[in-house]
């Protein structure tokens, strides 16, 4: 059965339910890894609905369907669910789709999930919640599997060694330090299922989800033995010394049951990374131990040399950026037309020119005017719009290099731009300005700093939906925690900000259906060196990694004081002087040209 | 038996916890009522320990006993407690008093703490963490009444109606309120503990505690009936009419118990400040519904009226301490000496001279240089120190009026004050200032906003163990949640800000031995009036209440920019417009000349 639309899907699938004595289905946007980023076998929802966005959750109820999601993707929802029976529930708090859930469901009624498509702390949420009212709840095999006849195959790409010279700590070092934190809890085993856990324990990469580093594995740790879950194939005699050297046993992905089945003992395990179903032969008489994987704080601490190869990377992706810019400007000035969708192969060209590129770090987001509105905009791929006329033009975008990942956002004019524009922008570099400029003490809370981003928008009643600082990873997933700099963010032992963490610094302001403006960095969290006061306990700041100019035709410098006029310059000459070395030409004369000082 | 020594009362209570088999006991600072402030009855701990902090928990062990004190405390304690065996436990989170329980009790021990001085939030925490540790936790019969022979009486003062020309909604309709609240959740009941809630439904007053216009009772309000239980002895025959007209029935304190033996149904209560010794009469089939009472966040939220009464009181206690400081200074000038305790009496004095003053709303706290170090010290009352030779003296005091609480602190130099002082104190001007012009979407978490005011001090590495800011009542305690400015404090549903809640904004920095700086004012929420923006929702502002003079002979104006140089002169320029009208002489001389303008 071909489906042509997708409300025959949806009708289809409420048939489905009905025979298997399901009220209402849930599909979250996720895979047994709990990934981000989902490959395409998993992307249900997407694939349900219509809506590309990357986050979401599809609600399948007898008589509706509802797609709920976050304030980034509301525009885009709204567009792509036109036409179906799908209405879009607006998501504000975590809690609005199981509040919903319980207001329309009857006493006795059953919920269902796919059991590969949840985390065990959100079941273990979900079944406490709805119990209380009643409503039974259930994680079962995926309904939508047997309707989804040219579903794609599991991802099979080759998995690598990271290059050993931007590897400075091993795996079976990163694996002994993990043995400490299971000593210190008297954990026998630690199950870690997220990727870029895995990768990063591993020292080995794959590209097995879209921009991700990441390969599909179960990485089972005990106190003298190791083994990891994959699919053997897509080793090479590289990847395999590798895992022998660390002492960790080959196994095949499917075998994870059959070893769990026979476990014992006290296992840790991070519920909010760990799907149903993958401790589903998990004997009963395991203890579980529930708390984060120790390896994703350890990660988020870069050590001195990864950040050094980090700077690189970053002056690798400042040069193609000049290429970049110098161009762009260049066809614009040629009355050369461009396409959102343009933006990306020409990002893709200049960055792939540099050492160690691998591939993009997530979808290009080249969106000019109205689309900009949308902070998790991509251009569709046929028909894009094209960047003419007047106005703004947002361009996120980032590149994995062996040596760093980067992710940067920068907005320009195109032709003539208004004074709100101007006014738009120029707040938003205060705010981007006022976090890049403070101080902290060590392991403080990272929700807690992020009213400093944003008080220069408030004075002026201005907001935007989205956090202000994601963590980066190295090599690795663009988007990794713990930390994350969001008043909106759950506070916690884990979200604080510790030496050699990465973060973006990305305040926006999005106005719909007109532009979006976002001006983002990253910055990597250095020890005060020379403190004024040391009573008071260790302080952090944040050092900038990104280099590329902030266009000053766009800031309203009335608006500017002093200090940030004076960070503006100190950004510029500090990018010119590591980038100009390394570009000629236009780009050159490009960089110059947009890194001259202002003054007030 | 009279106790001579601490170590006395130690030892024999460490006698009764072997007779009780109990062999650890937690004696916390706390009362029936979980009051900030404890009548002198329940202030066990202060008795036990001589350790007269506000907060602490004194722990006694077989072998040893230690007092927990946050850092407000640190230094107080080490002082109070030296020469007893008492070690003093520095508190850094919530949990260290529970850890330290974990990591020294064997298995099958038992830990007790008196049932009456315990919240049962806390008590069911403990049970779970320490049920798995297992070691027995009981909430037991308070061990310290049988040796504490001359223990102070309950206390009996007389109970009062809020003067009417100060309340401006009846105690009817706040209940009413209070009901709707209950229907929406399906509770039939709803027990009120906490004093201030109590007195702000009924619209009475007393001064059962120390500073607080409080008196004990319990308020139990069903859909259509309401008994309040009290010392009926303490009522004149208005506070019995005015119970009666908002239908409240009036029962004896004691008669709480069978009340609630009687209860039915769904009872709500606020598990944080409801004792467990109060509910030890309750059937088991009673359902409990733990959320904050209603009446918290209700009375929080003071109605334009109210803000008026406060504003006028502001303008009273603000005409004091013009009074009050011309005079200190006098005395200064003329060598006069003056102890600390001096302090308290005189503001007293000018404070009595205003209409519907009550009394202080809490213990001043005078202190010169290095006692300033100590956030809470209060003055010895015999014995405290003389305010001479060179350095800074910190002033934190405040007045009940019927028509508001005030509570403010300024600091002044005495004698020479060197040039680091003066940078500590502008840099702790910055942060009030950061805070008090910020702006921020309603209903903002409280915690978010504190590293608004941080971010200037963390710039030179300097912070303060304390929260920024704590809400404050009206006629009432002075501190009262639900809000809290404090990056420390839990981050929930109730701990936001809303449209007339007034809080503190009261940055520090304290150096040990050597001298203390805080600069607090209280503000009230109000919406931007003209925003310049609508599309990003509504915003807040703060209203500056408190009208006295900043020292300006404290600021090193070169730490400051245009804005900072222009909000102080903004806020001097109001003070004394107007406090000039109502005072004369010495007084108004004061006023001009510490209002005057500074210039860069």
């Amino acid at each position: 059965m071909k489906f042509q639309t997708v409300n025959e899907k949806i009708s289809h699938l409420q048939s489905i339910m009905q025979k298997n004595q399901v009220d209402i289905l849930i599909v979250p946007t996720a895979d047994p890894h709990l990934s981000e980023y989902l490959p395409e076998y998993w992307q249900v929802r997407s694939w349900l609905s219509g809506f590309t966005g990357s986050a979401g959750t599809l609600l399948i109820h007898k008589e509706k369907a509802i797609l709920w999601a976050d304030s980034r993707y509301w525009e885009q929802a709204r567009q792509q669910l036109s036409g179906s029976i799908i209405e879009l529930g607006k998501m504000l708090q975590a809690n609005d789709v199981l509040d919903w859930i319980i207001q329309n469901t009857e006493k006795n009624q059953v919920v269902a999930v796919a059991d590969d498509m949840i985390a065990l702390s959100q079941y273990q949420h979900y079944q406490n919640v709805l119990s209380r009212h009643d409503i039974v709840f259930n994680a079962i095999s995926d309904l939508v599997d047997e309707m989804w006849h040219d579903r794609p195959a599991l991802p099979m790409a080759p998995i690598y060694p990271h290059l050993a010279q931007f590897v400075f700590e091993s795996s079976l070092d990163k694996i002994n330090r993990i043995r400490e934190k299971m000593k210190a809890v008297n954990a026998d085993y630690h199950l870690v299922s997220s990727l870029d856990d895995v990768a990063w324990i591993s020292n080995l990469r794959g590209s097995d989800v879209s921009s991700n580093p990441v390969f599909l594995a179960h990485l089972l740790i005990g106190l003298d033995s190791c083994i990891i879950f994959l699919h053997k194939n897509k080793l090479n005699d590289e990847s395999i010394e590798l895992l022998k050297q660390a002492h960790i046993q080959i196994r095949d992905y499917a075998d994870l049951d059959d070893e769990l089945a026979q476990l014992t003992g006290v296992l840790w395990v991070d519920s909010g990374k760990m799907a149903v179903r993958t401790l589903a032969k998990l004997p009963e008489n395991v203890i579980l131990y529930e708390a984060s994987n120790p390896s994703s704080l350890f990660k988020s601490q870069k050590n001195p040399q990864e950040i050094q190869c980090i700077r690189n990377a970053m002056v690798k992706d400042g040069v193609a950026l000049c290429g970049f810019f110098a161009d762009l400007e260049q066809r614009f000035a040629n009355q050369q037309r461009v396409s959102e969708n343009d933006i990306d192969g020409m990002l893709i060209h200049y960055r792939s020119l540099q050492a160690h590129y691998v591939s993009p770090s997530f979808d290009t987001i080249a969106a000019f005017n109205g689309n900009g509105a949308m902070p998790h905009y991509r251009a569709p791929e046929q028909g894009s719009s094209w960047i003419e006329g007047d106005g703004l033009l947002l361009i996120d975008s980032g590149a994995q290099y062996q040596d760093g990942t980067t992710d940067i956002t920068r907005v320009m004019p195109v032709g003539n731009v208004n004074i709100q524009q101007k006014q738009d922008f120029t707040v938003v570099l205060k705010a981007h300005i006022a976090l890049a400029t403070t101080v902290f003490p060590e392991n403080m809370p990272a929700p807690m700093i992020d009213a400093i981003a944003r008080k220069p928008m408030w004075l002026r009643q201005c907001e935007y939906g989205h956090g202000t600082g994601h963590g980066v990873g190295y090599f690795m997933n663009v988007h990794e925690g713990p930390q994350r700099i969001a008043y909106q963010s759950a506070v916690n032992a884990d979200n604080v900000l510790k030496l050699g963490m990465i973060t973006s610094n990305e305040p926006g302001l999005y106005r719909q259906g007109r532009w979006g403006i976002r001006i983002e960095n990253l910055v990597v969290n250095q020890k005060v060196e020379s403190p004024l006061e040391t009573e008071f306990g260790s302080f952090l700041y944040f050092e900038t990694l990104t280099l590329c100019p902030i266009d000053t035709r766009l800031i309203d410098v009335a608006l500017l004081n002093d200090e940030e006029i004076s960070w503006v310059n100190q950004y510029h000459q500090m990018v010119r002087d590591k980038l100009s070395p390394l570009v000629e030409g236009d780009a050159l004369a490009w960089l110059l040209a947009r890194t001259e000082a202002i003054a007030p």
